[in-house]
């Protein structure tokens, strides 16, 4: 019996080859955020729905919004369109958005608070997230692979605590200091419906996760290790344990100094990178095994022109020559002129 | 002639040695927004002035200010009573603040706007503050050094330019992409200008000085070498050779990965750490001729208990053997306890 040459097999995904490891010529692209406001197709689907929450809930217009910015940039991958807070919505924690103004919730600052909530996800509630993965996926290019996503569990328990976006996380972080044990049951269980939510996006047809902690920048080494760095490393156990293969991405946005306390962690397969960031100096400091993610200013994408142009040069030769995905630092900002993202694709694929 | 040795001369303020490289075994303490609304005397006097700058521009309110903190706390410094905007306002921008708001700026959104503003600083508006320094200096208990202060280029051009604090920085960070040569005009100037300011502080009784870069922490590498290291370089030459003693404190927040840049800047004599630096590494990394001073979270003073107790002594371990300025990482909290901050300068100074 002599092997036969498999014929058939595809080429591998650029987005799944990057987070495999290799270096390509040409990086992978998507954009945090690159579904959304900007693009007029979904300012006319959003209409659609009545709350921004309903609207993540509607599997039809959710798949619409994850495909639209593929059609029109020709992306390498799809992000699932959804919200982080789906998460404590789903514990049972009244969550809103009010136009313009973010992310609205009752806020809990009580340990009493916290035991009203559910042990478990409600995945009834959850229903039609994974059912937009799974109309995503029928509906996809086939090089093109699907993101699936959820918040950090720091970053989910600062809006948690806070009821809305903060810029300092100053409730959470008082309440963390003033009641740690209570703090870490609330984490513990956030890592753990988190890993579970991820690990059922995976079974829908999720290719890849990234878990966005979006507030991280900001604690003190101590908390950050005990509040960021170990509730991502439980995530990673345990999403291991259920799905052994599905790569991951961690955001730890604002992690600077500290970044190097991920790229430790077993089982992670790319680390996306903030605005601050150097990428040389990243590039030199962490692991090759390690694929990096970023780090485009989303500002220097706003402005375009010169700015832009170096920018994106400035990211692809500081991450030349290692595994690396194109994106920003951050996600993609409504005013933003759908030219400008014509150009960086273009020109991150050497094609400007 | 045979040298006489002085009896005469008066041990140097603790501050003042610290900031000379003397390593202390109790460190020298202040804390940024030590003055201010967390103090019921300071909310009784502030009432006498119809609004924030007007306080601030009145000399005999604003050295009561100054010195309240010093005659509850002991501490070894005091800072000036002021307000970095007064900078813009003595430029001619239109400045104002609105009660639980923080300031409101008339933005300055084009070359046209910035060409409208004064080239020299209204040095008779500014007289008020140079007063309130003579005040200060003039009841300062012997061994407490008297600070003054201003805002960083980037950072007071990042007000000017949104007309407010924004977290991200995005208004000035799009201006400066778009129209590098404008920015890099404005930020000359105002390099220049307040370290003229600066100069004259010193001439009125200042015995050091810092230079608050609040917002430096979001840019990419490349933005902050430009708007943040350089223009502090060019305030630094100019100061030094206006007054080459009096030691210049630099608080770059957020600078994380980028500190060292500050290290090699000629005539520093000490940098300010945010609450995100680990003492340890920090005090490893930079050279020992380097005062550091911080970084207890202002969070944990707001926290108390075993918070307080445990990031003060994180601090003191920290920074033991060098040159070390006890400090918060940020400003005092408005609602923080004013018997924390007892415990916290009982604790620092090894009493408690």
């Amino acid at each position: 019996m002599s092997a036969i040459p498999s014929i058939a097999a595809p080429p591998p995904k650029p987005l799944l080859a990057a987070l495999g490891g290799a270096a390509r010529k040409i990086p992978p692209i998507w954009l945090m955020r690159q579904a959304g406001r900007y693009l007029p197709e979904y300012r006319a689907i959003r209409a659609e729905a009545a709350s921004f929450l309903d609207f993540c809930y509607d599997a039809k217009l959710a798949a619409e919004a994850t495909l639209q910015p593929i059609r029109r940039f020709g992306f390498d991958a799809a992000i699932l369109f959804s919200d982080i807070l789906v998460v404590p919505d789903a514990l049972g924690q009244r969550v809103g958005f009010e136009s313009g103004e973010g992310p609205r919730l009752e806020p809990i600052d009580s340990a009493a608070g916290f035991k009203g909530l559910r042990e478990e996800l409600d995945w009834a509630r959850l229903e039609p997230v994974f059912e937009t993965i799974e109309r995503v996926k029928a509906s996809l290019p086939r090089e093109v692979a699907l993101i699936g996503f959820c918040g950090a569990p720091w970053t989910v328990a600062s809006y948690m605590i806070a009821g809305r976006g903060t810029p300092d996380q100053a409730p959470a972080r008082l309440f963390a200091y003033r009641q740690p044990d209570v703090f870490q049951a609330l984490i513990d269980r956030l890592a753990d419906v988190s890993a579970d939510y991820l690990a059922r996006q995976i079974r829908a047809g999720a290719e890849a996760v990234q878990i966005f902690d979006s507030w991280s920048g900001v604690l003190p080494p101590a908390e950050f290790e005990r509040w960021c760095v170990r509730p991502i490393e439980r995530m990673l156990k345990r999403l291991r344990a259920a799905t052994p293969r599905t790569p991951i991405i961690a955001f730890p946005r604002g992690a600077a100094t500290q970044l190097a306390k991920f790229a430790s962690l077993d089982g992670l397969a790319a680390i996306g990178l903030d605005t601050a960031v150097e990428p040389r100096a990243a590039a030199a400091a962490l692991p090759p095994r390690l694929a990096l993610q970023g780090n485009l200013d989303p500002i220097a994408l706003l402005a375009g022109g010169r700015a832009l142009d170096e920018g994106v040069e400035r990211v692809l030769q500081g991450f030349a020559g290692r595994a690396h995905i194109f994106n920003l630092g951050h996600g993609v900002l409504p005013q933003t002129p759908i030219a400008h993202v014509e150009r960086l694709v273009a020109r991150a694929r050497g094609a400007g």
